[in-house]
Parts: structure tokens; C-alpha cells; sequence
């Protein structure tokens, strides 16, 4: 275990306090791993810490600061900063509700302050409900939408990460991230272009380069079956992801592609590859979650803090049960604090 | 091990004889297994037997005979069934020649026509060559379609097994149909019909039933992520592919869906389903690639015959070289005998 200023200052949020992230934060933090390589923080408010602490019995204690950095926690004592000065309203576990929305929200703003002021390393968050956000008023899709604009940066892009180990077989895990994603079908004809594409390749670059501490492999899917077989199943191959693989390679990116989705998926498990590109959510997604999607994390590529959060949603359907697993949110604290420790190299 | 007329006769045609065909083939045949399942024929020029038999440094006989009932195969003895009264056309291996195509074509013709006449049971396909058929004028995308004509069947489906075994967790093994398949992806949604859907749920159910012995669990596959999520990312879940799973339901077949195509992988491995139905190409191989391609074989359902492939190509690149793995004709073998001994309920 390192000392305690070598171990970076990590902003967890809430999330919306409806769902399971109170809890999870709560019994992360009995984990002693979490706090051997990280010093963590919430943001958000003690109350629904507290009310998470005694669903799962556990005697951590809840105390407040103003600071992140004053912060002194271990596993028996959890620092939380709380967005406001007002106390939390009271929110039902395992409802909509826009009060569970604007809390959430509001924590997310704080976090992404602290993280921007450079007063936190990182910033992991908990999952919020879309809908009880926008009851809220706060019309994004999710907290990728929400930072990029609270960061002003365009080009950012939802990475899906899985560590090292089986059945992955290379060393640094596997990367994805998707050149079209939350769209129908019909549309990704139109919507998949080079800048995309490239955008896309670069990312996963600059994000395997930080974790792996080298040169990292990107492979590139291919949108048709059998990557086109020269043309007879389709020319997107040709006239749009050959281009942007190109205009990578031009820039000094190791990058191979377009490789038939179905052959892609199994090389990188074999260790061929540190990050895809794919061309669609299920293109990725299928092969994510038969990779192991329960220990996936997603981070957000192209920001100038570094975000990391866990893969699943808010679980009303177990919130308030005092059992949700925690072991996501720990492995997205465990890749944050990787990222923080080789940040010049990412986030910049 | 059953007495001798219990195993149903296969027939395995020796595919292109330019590819790894002939030497998988007697590879298989010293597999005592093989012999304990079926009685096994081939149905092909012997030339191209006695060749591989050397290549593999293997003393088995090689016999030929005009009618497969009389063949007495042994681990130590080949019966084949020439498709022609001619000796076989040289063909060196590895490269494409139209004599190679038209004499795995005959063999298909003559092992299609005894199934047909109820002179084997079932039939095994070694791998083809496409160019290689088209080259000897016969312009059929595979044996699929081949097979159908020969057969004065429409609907028919490529359906790909993977029998039961790690990773899968049920007792059946699964099996997947595609929707659409060898068709660029712009095309999927003007090709995707209920009427597609249909045939396919109703053609996996009937394989299903065979192969499980009683009634089978079908899933089928969303073409939108997220399964279209209520209409925001594709309306195609509601106007295509819930219409086709509402009949096969007043048909009586046990079939769910539409569920999100990264959810149902993860289901089918755990064992939830014992059949698929994938809307397009990648959909359903992206999954049976990981979940291990290398054992996986080819079922034709629809037709009046039993046939069954193995799933992978000619593998030009290795022919000749005495090493090709016959594990996925082994495989192909069991299966059809299998299909063959509950016939009543399959290719009736």
C-alpha cells in the first residue's frame, strides 16, 4: 500500500439516490483495495449514505467536509461533500422521482468542478436514472452528454473497458468504443462516416496507450458481413472506415481493419488486439458481454478530467435490498486511479 | 457400440478434393467413435481418398463399391461410391480448378440423390469451393442452395449448432437461423420480413425438437440496440419481428423475444435457450465464434434429407499438408446420425 499523498484524490458521486448507487459506494468502501490504491471521496449527500450504511448493517461512519482534500478516509469512515447547503430531500428507494434527478445532477456538477479545479485526481460515478433526470429538467441522454458539456469538449466517446484477465488473454484488458451507438438501425447506414470512425480509433488510442504504458494494437470492425467479401456484401468497408484507418495510420497509429466483426471479436480475446472500434451498440455489445460484462467499466474518452463509472444502471428493481454487488464500482475506482497516476499521458 | 444395422448408413462426400476434404475425412474414419454412431460412407472419387491416406501416412484400405448398402466400413477400411464410371480428374491441391468443382458437384448430386432415395440415411458435406463451383458452371452460392434445388425445397435455413459443452450450460447444445445473412447490411432492413422470422422460428423449432427430444425454448434476437427501446432507437421490434413471434406462439411453438441481441447471447450460453433466431449475419456469429466456432456444425433444416456440414472452408492454405483437424466432420458425423435415429420428427 502506497503512502497516502502518492495515492490519487478520487470523486465518487451518488448517483440518483432512488437507485443502488448509495449502496454500492457502501460496501466498497469495506474493501481494502479501494482504499490501498486511491484515496476516494463522495460527492453527493451523507443522508442517503447513511440510510445505504444501515440497509447493508454496516458501522462506517458518514462524516461531512467542505474540502475534498481534507478528506481523511478509511474504511471505517466515509468523507462526503455535498452539492449543496440545503439538506437532501427525501427520495423513496426505487422510484422516478425528479428530487432523486436533481440530486444526482447536482452531485455530477460538483464532482465534474472539483475534477476540472484540479482538487480531485478523478471522478468515478455512480449510475443515474435518465428519466428521473430529465423530470429533473435536465435534458441529456446520460452522464457522457452531461460532461462533454460541462467540459466543452465535442469529441468524447463512451468506452467500454474490461481488465486483464480470462478469457481475455492480452495484458492491458480490451478497449471498446463504438463509431454509432444509442440509434436504430436504419440510421447507422447514414450516420457511420470517416470522421467518426477516425475520432473513434484515436481515442482508444490515447486511452490503451495510457493503461498499457505502450505502443497499444486498435483493430477497426467491419460494418457488412465478411468486411464486404470485396464489395458483394456492401462498400462502406471501402468508401468510409478504409479512409479513416488510413488517415490513423497516417498519424502514427497502429491500427488494423476493417477485420470481419465475427473473427475481430474472437482475435482480440486471443490478445491480438488492445482496443476495437466498432461500427454499432450491438456490434460491441454482444461481444462485451460474453467477454464478462458484470466486471466492465466505462470511461470517458476525450475529456480533460478523467471519468471513470460502473457498466450497469441503477437497479430499482434491488435497490434498498442492501445486496447489489459493488465489484463494478470497484474495478472503475481501480481504473481511475490507474488513469490518474499515467495521466500526461491521457486527459490532458 | 450398437450391432451393425442400428447405425444409420451416412454419406460423406469428399467436397472439393483440392481442399482439406479427402485428408478430414480419413482422419475421421480412424476415429473408433465414428464407427460407434453410424455406419460411414463416402461418396467421391477413391483417387483422392488413396492420396490423402498417404499424405496422413495412414494404412487404411481403400475399396470402392456402385450401392453404399453393401459398404462394410471398418476403422481400417474406406468404402467409396464413385459419382462417375471416368477415373478421377487430377487436381493438385490447394488452388482453384473447375475439375476439382465439378467433381465435388457430382458427389453431391449422387450422395443428394441416394438420401433422397432413402439409400443412406443421412449426408455430410466436406467443404466446396465456391469459385471453384462456379467455375465448372455451376453458379450456386453453397451447398445450401444447392442442396434445396436439388431437393425442390424453398424454405430452407443454413442453421449453425454448437452441441452441449463449455461454455454453453444446456443440456441440448444451441443452435442459430439468421433472418437475413449474405447481404450487405443497407440491405437487412428492406430484407427483413416477418414472413423470414417466421420460417426461421419454425425451422430451429423443429431441428430443436429433434436434437432435445422434447420442446424446445427459441429466442429471438431485436434488430435495434436495447431492442429498439420502446420505439426511440427503430420501430422494426414492433412492426417485423413481434408480428412473426405472435404466429409461431398460435402455432404453439415456445418462443420469446424480442430480446436485446447482447442480453440473448449471454441467456442462450447460460442455457435459457436452445435455439435462435438472428436478424443478420454478424448478429449471430459474433456470439457463435466466441462461444467456439471450431466446434460448431451446419445444419440445412427444411429439407427432406438429413445433411449436415462442417462449418468451416476448404482451407487452401493447409491442404495438402497431412494436418487439417477433423473435429468439426467428427462432430458433423455425430450430428447427423443423431438427426437420423429421430427421424420421424425431422426431414419428414
Amino acid at each position: 500500500m502506497s503512502a497516502g499523498n502518492d495515492r490519487p484524490l478520487i470523486a465518487i458521486t451518488t448517483g440518483d439516490p432512488a437507485g443502488i448507487g448509495p449502496e454500492i459506494i457502501v460496501a466498497a468502501w469495506s474493501d481494502p483495495r479501494v482504499h490501498g490504491i486511491c484515496r476516494p471521496v463522495v460527492v453527493g449527500y451523507s443522508e442517503y449514505l447513511r440510510r445505504a450504511a444501515a440497509l447493508r448493517r454496516s458501522n462506517v461512519q458518514i462524516e461531512t467536509c467542505d474540502d475534498p482534500q481534507k478528506a481523511r478516509p478509511s474504511p471505517n469512515v466515509i468523507f462526503c461533500v455535498a452539492p449543496g447547503e440545503d439538506r437532501a430531500p427525501p427520495v423513496q428507494v426505487g422510484r422516478i422521482d425528479p428530487r432523486a434527478g436533481q440530486a444526482a445532477f447536482e452531485a455530477i456538477l460538483l464532482a465534474a468542478e472539483l475534477a476540472l479545479a484540479k482538487k480531485v485526481d478523478g471522478l468515478v460515478t455512480a449510475p443515474i436514472n435518465k428519466e428521473a433526470l430529465h423530470a429533473a429538467g435536465h435534458q441529456y441522454p446520460g452522464h457522457t452528454e452531461l460532461l462533454a458539456d460541462l467540459c466543452q469538449r465535442q469529441q468524447v466517446a463512451m468506452v467500454l473497458y474490461l481488465g486483464p484477465g480470462a478469457p481475455l488473454r492480452g495484458t492491458a484488458g480490451l478497449a471498446i468504443a463504438h463509431a454509432t451507438l444509442h440509434i436504430p438501425m436504419r440510421e447507422v447506414i447514414h450516420q457511420l462516416t470517416a470522421e467518426a470512425v477516425f475520432t473513434k480509433i484515436r481515442l482508444i488510442d490515447q486511452l490503451m496507450r495510457c493503461i498499457k504504458g505502450s505502443e497499444p494494437r486498435i483493430g477497426v470492425c467491419a460494418l457488412n458481413p465478411h468486411a464486404g467479401e470485396g464489395g458483394l456484401f456492401g462498400r462502406e468497408e471501402s468508401l468510409v472506415i478504409t479512409p479513416a484507418i488510413k488517415r490513423a495510420t497516417d498519424e502514427g497509429i497502429r491500427v488494423e481493419g476493417p477485420v470481419p466483426a465475427d473473427a475481430i471479436m474472437v482475435q482480440a480475446r486471443d490478445g491480438r488486439f488492445d482496443g476495437l472500434v466498432a461500427m454499432y451498440h450491438d456490434q460491441g455489445h454482444i461481444a462485451l458481454k460474453l467477454l464478462g460484462m458484470h466486471r466492465a467499466v466505462n470511461i470517458t474518452a476525450g475529456l480533460p478530467i478523467i471519468r471513470t463509472s460502473v457498466a450497469h444502471g441503477t437497479a430499482f428493481d434491488i435497490a434498498g435490498l442492501g445486496r447489489a454487488d459493488p465489484s463494478s464500482l470497484i474495478e472503475a475506482i481501480r481504473v481511475a486511479a490507474m488513469l490518474s497516476k499515467n495521466r500526461p499521458s491521457f486527459a490532458a
